[in-house]
């Protein structure tokens, strides 16, 4: 039996506070090489287009492609994806979808106006943007359920056009990844990746149309480039490592706890896993659950690692106490595996998602549950949200006022601006007053 | 009579494309000396805290003070400078407050669940930020109706704690500012600005709490800053010059629309004034209340050069091919100055504000319609939306399985997470299903 040694931590301790800041401590490294070669590559795509695009495409992913069109996926490559596939994967995919259509719908933002008394109207009006770029990673990252948790929150807001962008290194094309685009309502898809991906996206080229926005994981490179193209078009936050924060009374079975940090230490050497509990004895019987299991994991090397750098056994007084630690480390996952989740969930202000009561394994939420897999990282959901229909939409005001309305406040109005001294301000209102 | 000479284009134009591309090319300075000064500048606050914001501050805005709580206004500072207000100044910014909180109230999210047939729960809660930072510019820029618009919003979220940082350099204090900030409901209020004043809301000093967003306006030195600190916190947009497009049938009184393009003009001199009309008579009548007007201007320098570099007078065919530019501009500002506002709506899918009806100002919005005047620029309009009371407030999806739901949704996920080779995914879910 491997005995893997997880910090443990206790909120009784006097310095617990500078311990929890040093677990939590991440800094996403930023590299002036990486930099420089993205940089590159975006000025190339900008300029020469198409050319710039196969040409990396052809060097990066080792193809031998002679234009654009050769690495265009059709509908029907994707439409063949999905009927090809094993009929249970192809049922499991198709409930998936279904499940995160129906939850996403419900975040649909509408237009409204109102009307004042003396006849002004005011008012928001949402409207989808007009086209949407989703990147997915090539290779072992190439997730069909980030095909559906990024496409289906566009296509549900009515963004017209969706085009997805996903490598293909050496040629290997994911079909479950197609498949997904098939259900998803992919537009188009073209099988480039890296910056030259994210700067076709942003930029357009002869064949990859410009889009408003570009959605969805990918390597340092991609996340370089998002980072430099942002303001031109909108993207999604950078996440950073995936963490899961389970908060336990000590009644849940321990083998389902640890089971559950594994699932988010087995994505990545840094994701963090941190069980909280008030229940000593139960922390115990965890580890005692985690050397037992891990050598029976595939991904035991990633998941180790992970547990040893990154995780943490928190011994709290009582479950109030764990809501306080929870909304300082403010994480991507929760878990309440705890008897009356409802109980407690009005202490939680800061997660991502709140996954609640001893059967709703997280791992549910990353396929099938509903709401989308999209969440922030490292502290963010103190002030961001999963990614949604919401990020898809956008709003404009309206305003129209009524010829007495313009003269009341166009007299307020006259008044402000005369006091920024912005004078011609001032006089656009003033010619709307009557006399 | 001075003579402006104004761009003309004409949609007929076989290169309107092109030169519509070269009107609107805008590209914002990044400069390297600035980043660097930066850097240092957000380095020592984070590390030195206090005393590092108070040098900073004494140095650039030539003060003398000897700790932070020198530079703190109290509440009754606030307060005293709202009782002190020449009354007109007083109502009228009262009269703004009030018509931006009544709109905001609309815009509040709420919290939402609903329920399957097996029991299961899913649904998304709504939560306010627990503290907002909102950065006022000093001097010539202080404006007291920026202060309402950024601040109304996050109080009308939910937001406990709102931070003003606002420079007083050479010890100058903006009575108009302390009073709009004791109308918004701001609390706590600094006198520290520039990059020292975004540090300190980013990580937090002995005096200055840390915030979860900075929003708000900024020179060169306070947008950089705000760049390096996302993610860290959330900001608001990066904001480019101020433009207005107006599209007018040729019968609003040509004064009131060459005085709506100075409006923007006179912000600075990279703001850009469009107008869009298909009566080209109409083109030449508001070119002449432009050269009229303009030597009647406080402004006229700065009005003139906006005109000259940076503004256009369009002729389209019809309003539905000014519909179509406007979507291609996707303009900050857009006013329907025509007889049917409404019946040109639809036709509109980009814009940040819409100002209908020939009464309807541009300037009304900017002090006391309502809606937010904190709007996407650049033609970001295309992705983004007003500042808001959903840009204070964030999303955490709830997800609470059923037993018997759990169990079906466990095979799906199981299958999903085998295809992706996550099998520690796929037993954390497993263990979920009946026997």
């Amino acid at each position: 039996m491997a005995n893997v040694n997880v910090q443990r931590l206790d909120s009784q301790q006097a310095d617990f506070s500078e311990q929890l800041d040093k677990l939590l401590a991440w800094e996403s490294v930023s590299n002036k090489e990486i930099n420089r070669t993205v940089d590159e590559i975006l000025e190339r795509v900008k300029v020469e287009g198409d050319q710039a695009v196969v040409e990396f495409t052809n060097r990066f992913d080792r193809l031998n492609a002679s234009s654009m069109a050769e690495l265009e996926f059709s509908q029907k490559d994707m439409q063949e994806a999905l009927e090809n596939l094993p009929e249970d994967q192809r049922h499991a995919l198709t409930v998936a979808a279904q499940r995160v259509r129906d939850y996403h719908e419900r975040q649909k933002g509408e237009s409204w106006q109102y009307q004042e008394a003396d006849g002004t109207l005011l008012g928001q009006k949402v409207t989808p943007m007009d086209r949407a770029g989703l990147y997915v990673p090539g290779g072992k990252a190439s997730y069909p359920s980030s095909v559906l948790m990024n496409a289906i929150p566009a296509h549900v807001a009515g963004v017209e056009e969706l085009i997805m962008v996903v490598p293909t290194p050496d040629g290997e094309v994911n079909q479950l990844v197609l498949a997904a685009a098939a259900l998803a309502g992919v537009s188009r898809a073209f099988a480039v990746g890296g910056a030259q991906a994210v700067a076709a996206l942003a930029y357009g080229t002869e064949t990859i149309p410009k889009v408003d926005k570009i959605v969805g994981p990918g390597n340092i490179f991609v996340a370089t480039a998002k980072r430099a193209v942002y303001g031109t078009v909108g993207i999604d936050m950078i996440a950073g490592p995936s963490e899961i924060l389970v908060i336990c009374d000590g009644n849940t079975d321990p083998d389902w706890i640890a089971m559950d940090l594994f699932s988010q230490a087995e994505h990545d050497e840094d994701a963090q896993p941190i069980l909280i509990s008030p229940d000593a004895a139960f922390l115990d019987k965890v580890s005692a659950s985690i050397d037992k299991l891990l050598p029976t994991m595939e991904r035991e090397a990633i998941i180790s690692r992970s547990l040893i750098d990154r995780a943490a056994l928190i011994k709290v007084a009582d479950l109030d106490e764990a809501a306080l630690v929870n909304n300082r480390i403010a994480p991507e996952h929760l878990e309440l595996s705890v008897e009356d989740p409802q109980a407690l969930l009005p202490q939680i202000k800061h997660a991502g998602a709140i996954f609640m009561g001893r059967y709703t394994a997280e791992a549910l939420g990353d396929y099938c549950a509903g709401p989308n897999h999209v969440l922030p990282t490292s502290g963010t959901a103190r002030f961001s949200s999963p990614l949604g229909v919401y990020d898809f939409q956008k709003r404009s005001s309206l305003i129209m006022f009524s010829e007495d309305g313009a003269s009341e406040m166009g007299k307020v109005a006259s008044v402000l601006a005369r006091g920024e001294s912005l004078t011609a301000h001032a006089r656009s209102a003033e010619y709307r007053i009557k006399d």
